[in-house]
C-alpha cells in the first residue's frame, strides 16, 4: 500500500503540537462521564427540532444517503408520524419540511445507522470534569431487527415505544431516586470482569442495573411495580444493554478533549452509508473522510462477508477513548461473538500502543498485568507506524438486520487527508508536494 | 523429591479402574446443584445435635486439634452459648459435652476453620441429578478478621447474629419467592466474566444477586424491607459473597462421583491444622493425609510467609470439580488478589490437563478458546506424572486473621499413601514393595 509518509514539521510547530497534544490528552484521560438523565431528546438535545431526524457519520446533505442509512431514515419518519409513508417522508426530505442532520452536530452518538427523532429518550451524560454534556438514544435488544439496524416492522416500532413509554420513565424515576451514576469506576470494573467496552458490555450491563437494584426496590412498591418488571425483563435478556451509555460517555470524553489548537489527537471517528471519517483535535469541526475499514468478521448463519452494508456507526468513539479493540485483551470471551482467537487479541492489543500517546491511568487490561489501555490516539504516529485504529464493531446487512460481529481496521485515506489540512493550517512549508492515495477513491472532507 | 512411582495394576484391575472411573467422572461431570434453601444448621445437617461443633478437614480427635483451628472451635463454643469462657468450653469439650466433628461428616463444607454451630444458617444445595445434598455455612464479610480466619470479637460475634438473623430470613424468604436456582449454569458464565470460582467469585456474587433481584423487590414492599436493604448493602460489599454457595456446589458436586468401587479418581480434598488430606472415589471414607501445601502467597501488607498457620479448609473442593486452581485461565484479574502473572497462571492451568481425565463439557475457558477446565483428577495421573493439582486459597495468619492469598500445591505423600491402599484393597500384587516417603512425615490414615 502506497502512503504519504508525514514529513518532519519545522521545529516550533512541532513544539507546539506536543504541548497541545498533552493539553488534549490529558482531558481525554480526566474526563469524568456522570450519568445525569434519561429524557426526551426534543427536551435536552441542542437544536433538536421536531422535524429533525439524526443519522450517524460526517454530516451529509439528504441526497446523499443511500441504501440502508437512507431507509432508515425514511423509517424514522413514520415512526415519529412525520409522515404516513415511505414516498410521503422522501417526498418531506427532498422538500425539507424533514430535515436530516448528523448526530454529531447535536452533541449526540448513533449506533450503526444512529437515528434519533425528537420523541424518543435519550441518556444524557456529563462530563463532571470539564462540563460537556452528550446524548445517546437507547439500545433496542437484541432483535436481529432494530431500526438502528436499518429494520423497520410492527415489532421494531413496538420496541422503540417500549423504550419511550417504559423503559425511560422508569430509569427516569430510578436515576432521580439514586442519583447520577459515575461511569468511569463503573466502566474500569467491567474490564476486570471481561468486558472491552463496545462488542462485550456484559459486565458493565450487570453493574449499571446492579446500581439501579435499590431505586428499584422502592419503585416496585409503587404503581410503577409492573414496569419495573418489565425492565428489569430487558436487562436480563440483554447484555448489550450498557453500550449506548458508554458511548454517551466516550463521546463526552472525546469532545473534552476536542478543540485544541495544535493538537494531533484524534477526537473521533465516524461512519456513514459513502465513507469512514475522522476529527482532530486541532482541526476544528471538519471530518475528514476515506473509503470504508477492511474487515474481518465472524457472521451469524447464512450471512458472510459479501452481505455487509455500511449504513453508518459511531460506537467507534469508545476506541477514541481506549476502550473497545483498545481493550480486547480484557475480554477473552469476545471471541464467541467476533471470532479471532485470544493470542491474535492480545497481540492486536499490544500493536495499538504504537499509535498511542499514554496508557489509560484507569482502564486497565488484567491479562496485560494491569497495564492501561492505550489511550489517546495520535495522527502523526498513525501515518509514521502505517498502522490506524482497530475497532470492534457490530455488522449490519444489506437486507436489514445485523448480520455478525467483527474488527475493522480503516485505511490511511482520512488519516492522510487530515496531515494534509493540518499542514495548510499550521505549517504550511510540511505539506507533501504529491497526493498518493492509497486507494482509487478521492477523500473528501465533508462541508456544512 | 524421591517419589513412589506406581508399579503396574494386574491387566483385570486395571480394566475395571477405568470403567469405574468412566461412571465416577460422568457423575462428577453431569451432577446438577441447585441452591434450594437456607436454614439453621440444626433443622437441615443430618446428625447435626445442638452441642456438635464442625470443623474442616480429615476428622481428628479433641485433643489433636491446636493452634487456630483449636482456637476457632473454643470461639464457637462462646458463640453458640455452650459456654462462658474459653476455659469453660475446653473442660466440655475435654469431657464429651461438646462435641466436635469434620465438617465432612455431616455433609458439609469448610472455608478455612469452617466452623459451624447448631444455630448458623447453611446453604442447603441439591444435586438434582443424583439426588444428593451438601451444605456451607455463609460468608462472613470482607473483614480481616472472622471466626472461619481463627478470630473472634465483638464484630465478629455481631456479624455472625446478623447473617442468621437478617441475611438468613431474606435470603430464605427471597428462595422462596423465586425458587431453586441452578448453579451449573450460573457457574459456567461467572467463568465468561474473570472468575474462577475459588478465589474470585465477583461475577458470580452479582450473577446471583441478580437471580434474587425480582424476589428482593417484591420483599421490598413488605415489612423486610430495612432487612433486604442492609443485606443489598453487604452484596455491593462483599465480591466473595458466591464462594460458599459454590463450596456446597462443589462438595454436591464431588459426593456424587464419590463411592465407585475401584477408581481412583479424587472426589475430596481437605486441610486441617495438621495435615492436607485426599479421598477417592473407590476407597471409602477414608482419608489420606500428608504434609501441608507448598505455598506461592502474595501478603497482606505487613505479614509474609512465616506468618501463615494452617487452621483447616475445604474449599479446594472447587478444584476437585475443575475449578479454582483448574480454571484459573479464565480470571486474569485474580493476580491482583493472589500474586503471579497471566501467562505463568496459562501454563499452570495448561499442566493441569496432565492429572484429569476430561475437559470439562460444562465450565469453559475463553482465554484458551473456550476449551473445558481440566476436570476430574486421577490418583494414578498425579503419581505417574509426579504432579499434584493446585489450589487457590486464602492464608490465615497465626495471630488470627486472614494475612494474604496465594496458589497451594501438595506434595505427593497423601497421593501415595492412597495408592498403597488401593493396591491393598484391589492389587494386593501390585503393592509397592518398599515405601519411600517425599518427606519425613509418616503419612497416616485417620480413622473414625
Amino acid at each position: 500500500m502506497t502512503t504519504i509518509h508525514p514529513v518532519a514539521l519545522s521545529d516550533n510547530v512541532e513544539a507546539a503540537r506536543q504541548q497541545a497534544n498533552a493539553v488534549a490528552l490529558e482531558r481525554l484521560l480526566n474526563a469524568e462521564p456522570v450519568l445525569v438523565d434519561v429524557a426526551a431528546a426534543r427536551d435536552v438535545v441542542p437544536g433538536l427540532t421536531d422535524n429533525t431526524i439524526l443519522t450517524s457519520g460526517a454530516p451529509l446533505a439528504w441526497p446523499q444517503y443511500s441504501g440502508g442509512q437512507r431507509r432508515s431514515i425514511l423509517y424514522a419518519a413514520l415512526y415519529e408520524g412525520l409522515a404516513e409513508s415511505v414516498e410521503e417522508a422522501e417526498k418531506a426530505l427532498d422538500e425539507g419540511r424533514i430535515v436530516v442532520h448528523s448526530t454529531q452536530e447535536h452533541q449526540c452518538i448513533g449506533s450503526v445507522a444512529g437515528i434519533y427523532t425528537a420523541s424518543m429518550p435519550v441518556l444524557v451524560v456529563r462530563d463532571d470534569t470539564h462540563g460537556g454534556t452528550a446524548y445517546c438514544n437507547l439500545y433496542e435488544g437484541k432483535s436481529r431487527h432494530r431500526l438502528n439496524y436499518g429494520s423497520y416492522n410492527d415489532e421494531v416500532r413496538d420496541g422503540l415505544r417500549w423504550l419511550e413509554n417504559t423503559m425511560a420513565p422508569v430509569l427516569s424515576a430510578a436515576l432521580q431516586l439514586r442519583g447520577p451514576i459515575p461511569l468511569k469506576p463503573l466502566m474500569a470494573r467491567a474490564l476486570r470482569l471481561g468486558d472491552e467496552l463496545h462488542s462485550r458490555n456484559t459486565a458493565a450491563s450487570m453493574l449499571f442495573e446492579r446500581e439501579l437494584t435499590s431505586a428499584f426496590i422502592k419503585l416496585g412498591s409503587t404503581r410503577s411495580a409492573a414496569a419495573v418488571s418489565d425492565v428489569l425483563g430487558f436487562f436480563r435478556d440483554n447484555d448489550y444493554m450498557f453500550l449506548r451509555i458508554g458511548m454517551a460517555a466516550a463521546k463526552a470524553t472525546a469532545d473534552a478533549a476536542h478543540g485544541v489548537e495544535a493538537s494531533t489527537l484524534l477526537t473521533g471517528m465516524a461512519i456513514n452509508c459513502q465513507s469512514f471519517a475522522i476529527r482532530i483535535s486541532g482541526l476544528g469541526n471538519q471530518w475528514f473522510t476515506g473509503a470504508h475499514p477492511r474487515l474481518n468478521g465472524k457472521f451469524f448463519d447464512g450471512f458472510g462477508p459479501r452481505d455487509v452494508e455500511w449504513i453508518g456507526g459511531e460506537s467507534c468513539f469508545t476506541e477514541v477513548t481506549g476502550l473497545g479493540a483498545f481493550a480486547q485483551g480484557a475480554a477473552p470471551a469476545l471471541q464467541a461473538y467476533q471470532g479471532g482467537d485470544f493470542t491474535t487479541m492480545i497481540d492486536n492489543n499490544l500493536s495499538l500502543y504504537d499509535i498511542t500517546l499514554a496508557e489509560h491511568p484507569h482502564f486497565t487490561i488484567p491479562a496485560l498485568g494491569f497495564r492501561g489501555t492505550p489511550a489517546g490516539i495520535d495522527l502523526i504516529e498513525v501515518l509514521r507506524r502505517h498502522r490506524t485504529p482497530m475497532i470492534d464493531g457490530g455488522l449490519a446487512g444489506r437486507s436489514g438486520g445485523q448480520i455478525g460481529a467483527g474488527l475493522l481496521v480503516p485505511e490511511l485515506d482520512s488519516f492522510e487527508s487530515a496531515y494534509q489540512a493540518y499542514c495548510h493550517q499550521y505549517d504550511p512549508g510540511a505539506v507533501p508536494a504529491t497526493r498518493m492515495d492509497s486507494t482509487d477513491r478521492t477523500p473528501q472532507e465533508s462541508a456544512r
